[in-house]
């Protein structure tokens, strides 16, 4: 069988494996302040285009979006979110364990506007009982997005001025970062998301790492004590320099860029595949997720050698199913899979 | 000004006020163990018809609202509840504090029904990611809702039927209890709450009393250590006796039923009043709140001599406002509102 | 029966109750919003000589520190608080469950001192794994103390320079705080207590109240959105008037003084009583609870006509306990009290 | 420099790495539910004699304590744990950020007693406000503890019963386990913690893994939906076989029980160096910490090669430091060590 469920599917980049086996005896001071995660934290700032960013690493995705949104939110605050955003769906209500409401924003592709958010600040403010509720005072978007979609330059520079003018932070998720800075078309670089974001996070575990995602606090009021929560949250590792390791790894050159490219091309060539031979698309998607309509017949035969994400139903005959590539996907793969379709 | 835009704009009834005054300098244990509070249980357990029912009474609704869920709910556990319900919008974030997610359900009448519950478990269990998605738990309904509107002896059957099927709590919030009782048509007494309702609770504050809401709670497992989450809360009333005093003057005889009563006929009377002169209804509402389609320039008139809740925009020269009468509100009032129309 | 359990047992002084009757069927908005809330903010603040302060009306004191305290700290910072402080012992968790650690300091007398408090801070500090423990960031101290005992001037004046020299919150609560003010030889006013803390509160419940808690808050970083986490914690009163009813009658003159006057006289002479016979002190209180040391058969016979608190064992003949006068103890029952013994 | 600072300054067991390695590229579901974890999970209960207990994989300890914490205790209990354990001081509050307290008890050496913990229940129990005071439903004890001292299976044994007696869990923090399981003298075996406790976890981060806690639970009422606490709580790692593949390593054979064996060589012997030297421990431990009473002039000398961990100041002349071996200790490096002393 071959996998297209995820995007962690297998172990890392083997540079990473190679480097983590060659360090091994070495002995380090722990929880991060080795001198790894200090070369991985210079690489990340060189790539940011700024030396005044705080740079932190995680272990996982719902790790760090619960350490950002406990370590910013005064307890009567609340995120804003794309109905569909991974802090409202995927995490088991994690923000809310920490007391903190999920503000969900309707959202066809997975996106959020700078008119939707400012639609909200107004309704909240201007609202007799707005003591009553929930204070909006974080943006939280994922780029890519769940639905594989991307914000242009343009729309984030939108909200980062929404966000100003109501005293809101913006957050990006980037577990899948690297897919939306290679996707083609793509205007947004690190160096942006470093001049438009609060913080945001450059996801590995997706990306060609075991597992770590980095976190960067461009805001200066963001980055006190941000350790202590890190270590309330339970997501300082003793072993810090396992992530600086990988980190320094991924950014020392371009290792990242060119891993999540591979991702990209082969998303791309399933993608033309798909429509080549007819079929339609759910959602218009650059990244390392496409989401295909397909007969239900036919999904049945492909379920015979490949594993995917099953979407949803569409209608009687028809459902929609996700499939993603990533940095190790095989040609070969996508091949086999567009063969049979 | 006459003011229309609530049911706690007075003190409380009379007796009430009286009975509080000639016990005022008696001495009593406190935190709800005295005499008064144990006549008050007793009324209560009469008008439910079961004796093996725990009362306890509370300060307030939004204090209640989360010292019920939290008292029920594990952690990764949530509660379905009308987009329009408190908790989900009015109680400031109340119930993400304790860490539990309310999942909201869309609906344009302040009601959720049977089948809406039955599809968000069914949508829960049968998805891949389960564990990765906030448990539903409990379901939290309003009786008299948001809106005024009312749910059926069947259709609260119904709720318990789908809570039995996927092992739900059912949880009713009755702030506005006494003007579902005594609506026009409403088949719901307090003995079928006691029989359908894992807890519920009556509500004072709007009906009568100058504070208080009573919880019952009927389902065995959740009767263990409420007193000490109603404690942790901050919940737990020092002269507990103040909420005894008052709930015994409402329920030794039936001053509750009466008072709430009249606050349903000036509901009624003013309904039929702006109905005869050609007023449309928002929403058909029964109980004690009134939801009136208005003309802009109408509205302005009225607010020189009354205020009410300016509830939202319809187009562009109308507008819908939100009445509210109660137990203390005079004819002479809804006399001079219907003049003016 | 006669009892000197607590400070609760009765209702309010009569001039409240009258006030609250004869105010009963006046219409005011809700929340605390309204016209005698107003008018007891202002009394307060002429007690306190700062025009410049935020006062808030809470019904209970659990429900005040849990709400003070959260609105304060971030979520890695804990409380500093003396062993035997309420809301280490006696609040079922209401801090931690908003998160927060006590950070709890030994204390014979209930009190605690600035070299304590400096010497958890540098401790703190100091530690290698600094970043894995709790940050103090707020001092609690209740005033009087749950041991009856008080803070001088100059105490609280070296609390104020060493919370200024460690960036910590002062933090009064003032449950007893008549009491206090009352005592003999007290040099501590509530002018004191606006200058020397961040935030304070105003005891009513044990004070001639039917309940309720004035805060008052000096620090303008703590004053923004105070509001909204009243309500998120369940402690905004609907009619809230009643809170600024009782308070505006306590202290339009000086009531609130000599009510709490009148419970320290018959504490001075239960105490002088006590001392006279022989009786010794478990601890040295001159406000209005008084811990005397008490042979186990005397105590037995008190038992059949006085209720009062059993604090401790002291020896295998001989307890503790705990009598309490407040602003209604009746001179003749603190009579028969010092007959029987 | 050498490292004596703590027992995660190098990597993992070559075994471990060469695996991780070798399984690198293939393609398996996430979340834990792999075969590598289903493979470790069969060993694990092998080791523990018992098929009917659940084993789930955790990142680290931090994360492991708060998980199994929330997952077991309602929102007004709490855990009692010696003053010095880990959860009560050197977790950033993760306890309490979750709403718990953690009810600390005096120790001098790390461990607490039966019937300390019988008198707390009983205090609380007997105390009049028991409903104002946290209830103790969880015993947390970390064996070895942080003071490198072991419980014996006796002790275990009464402590099981005190549970049992007060209806509380036992909850072993199992970090260092290895090295307790292989100390000379301890009767204590996976099998009786297995069958004496509620949960327990066995420690990797410490013991040759690169990260990794396996949490083993043995009552029914704690496992169900244990997964969806751990994906709360941020601990679900997406590459799950990372932690299976590491256990399996550690458990197919006898891996975990020989490097731990050989931590405790290198400990006793560093342990016998300094006593023939005259040197006096500090505390008696048979584990991989040591706590050596050292002059301060010794120990600037021996800061110029070797790196520990300063314990405490004793005296003006004399301090506490930590020595810590692990499974990767080189001899060679404590025959330096005790070269120099």
């Amino acid at each position: 069988m071959i996998l297209f469920t995820s995007d962690y599917t297998e172990g890392a980049h083997p540079a990473i494996v190679e480097k983590l086996a060659s360090t091994n005896m070495e002995q380090t001071v722990g929880y991060g302040e080795d001198a790894y995660c200090e070369e991985a934290r210079g690489y990340i700032r060189r790539e940011c285009g700024r030396e005044d960013v705080d740079v932190h690493f995680l272990v996982g995705g719902t790790q760090t979006n619960m350490t950002v949104i406990s370590a910013a939110l005064r307890p009567h605050q609340g995120v804003l979110s794309a109905e569909s955003g991974h802090i409202n769906v995927h995490e088991s209500g994690a923000i809310e364990s920490y007391g903190h409401k999920v503000l969900s924003i309707p959202s066809a592709d997975g996106k959020i506007t700078a008119s939707q958010v400012k639609e909200a600040c107004i309704s909240h403010r201007e609202d007799d009982s707005f003591e009553h509720m929930v204070q909006p005072k974080m943006v939280y978007i994922s780029h890519p997005t769940e639905l594989g979609t991307l914000y242009t330059k343009a729309e984030l520079v939108a909200l980062r001025e929404v966000c100003d003018a109501y005293d809101l932070y913006l957050f990006v998720d980037g577990a899948r970062l690297g897919y939306g800075l290679m996707a083609p078309g793509s205007d947004v670089r690190l160096a942006d998301l470093a001049r438009l974001c609060d913080v945001f996070y450059i996801g590995g575990t997706k990306v060609g790492a075991l597992f770590g995602e980095a976190v960067v606090i461009t805001r200066e009021e963001l980055k006190k004590d941000f350790r202590y929560i890190i270590k309330q949250k339970g997501g300082m590792l003793a072993k810090g320099r396992l992530l600086g390791i990988q980190f320094a790894e991924l950014f020392r050159e371009d290792l990242y860029y060119q891993i999540s490219g591979h991702g990209i091309s082969m998303a791309m060539k399933l993608k033309e595949g798909f429509l080549e031979k007819g079929y339609k698309l759910f959602i218009e998607s650059d990244t390392n997720q496409q989401f295909i309509i397909i007969p239900d017949e036919k999904l049945e035969a492909l379920k015979e050698k490949f594993v995917f994400t099953y979407w949803q139903r569409l209608d009687d005959k028809t459902s929609v199913i996700r499939i993603c590539t990533s940095w190790t996907t095989k040609e070969a793969a996508v091949d086999a899979l567009l063969a049979e379709i």
